[in-house]
């Protein structure tokens, strides 16, 4: 059966983490929204006897998991997107918790005070919350990847052991993510990180990755999503 | 061979979720800074070949896990504080997560702006995020929980089937915090979510926990952690 994916219809979002480790496993799935709208997913959102607290989530066979970085340490061993051992699998979680983490901050780079609120009732607070974002943030998050990737005994081609992982699909977002919402800053703390360019252009040119970069399954980024670019937080 | 905790030795923070798994099940473990300082966790934080982003992290024997999810998911099994099947443990995790979130946002409560700023540094900034988080967040993340548990097959008593799990104390965990932070505003979310102080209670007199929370090892909440009691951002 194929999976379900629930989420936000028209943007990339956190639904992007999971879309891109199904995209490169070429799993048999349906984004729920895209084709249907968001009825069920929010009708899903609620049902007992597991409510999730907001979308993403996943949906297989009776089975619905919530909570991104949830989803893809369930969804890894089953799309070869982890390795085989504990060790390797908690590990890789622990990466997608801290990518997670780079996210939220991300989203909070332009909704520092409420995510109810629009971001012209906080464009001040934005702009304190960005310059640090900006200027301590993206460079600790991206450096501590570096490092992640210099440190890995098999070599620093993959953040886990010697094979790709939903974690080095996820460093892909993540860097996308923040050139888009941050063009100058990201591209300044890049200059830093050359493993983490590497891996970047690694995943872009993966054959099923860079299809469906290519195709209309590929949302662009926009300021609905958690990556959004606003010039004057970016300098 | 002993649990080695290693997290921020005057705070509860992050590390106060470990610290009760570990000892609701009366695990052997040291918390190693209280003991020796932070000398070895800062050395430990950056070490390969798995370098943890941020306190806590857990080391047992060669494996380093960092991230407080990830540590309660990889403790869950070994401290018997998770169901036995895939969907209870990923479902757990995901309640966990969530929890998570919810401390995250406490913790921007106070800090909006940057966590390398003092409080006084962003005072107006909290107010306005402290009003939103007190109004709408709280209630949210409760009135989820207390839905998670009324639509529990095995009935309110437990989050997850008919034990206890990491999850049970971290709910217990986060109400103390929300309760210490955020008087005023808890106890009106409460009054609405009998069965999350119900859980909270079944926690608290659990035995261990209980001589846990009595003892040396349970520090004071303060205006050093992530829950801070700044009476102006209550009401």
């Amino acid at each position: 059966m194929a999976y379900e994916l629930h989420y936000w219809p028209c943007i990339q979002g956190r639904g992007e983490f999971v879309r891109l480790a199904l995209e490169e496993a070429g799993a048999d799935y349906r984004d729920i929204t895209r084709e249907d709208g968001i009825d069920d997913m929010m009708a899903g959102l609620d049902a007992p006897p597991r409510p999730a607290f907001a979308p993403p989530y996943l949906r297989d066979g009776d089975l619905v998991v919530g909570q991104t970085a949830a989803i893809l340490h369930y969804l890894g061993p089953r799309l070869g997107l982890v390795g085989e051992s504990e060790a390797d699998r908690i590990w890789t979680h622990q990466i997608q918790l801290t990518i997670a983490d780079a996210v939220a901050e991300a989203h909070d780079s332009h909704h520092p005070i409420a995510s109810s609120l629009t971001y012209a009732d906080q464009t001040r607070e934005a702009a304190r919350r960005s310059a640090d974002f900006r200027d301590e943030r993206i460079p600790k998050f991206l450096g501590w990847l570096e490092r992640v990737l210099a440190a890995n005994p098999f070599g620093p081609r993959h953040l886990v052991g010697n094979r790709l992982s939903y974690a080095d699909l996820s460093l892909f977002q993540l860097v996308e993510g923040l050139a888009y919402a941050f063009p100058q800053a990201t591209e300044r703390a890049l200059a830093a990180t050359p493993k983490v360019v590497a891996l970047h252009r690694l995943v872009a040119a993966r054959p099923r990755i860079a299809a469906y970069l290519a195709s209309d399954r590929r949302l662009a980024f926009s300021e609905d999503g958690i990556f959004r670019r606003y010039p004057e937080l970016d300098g």
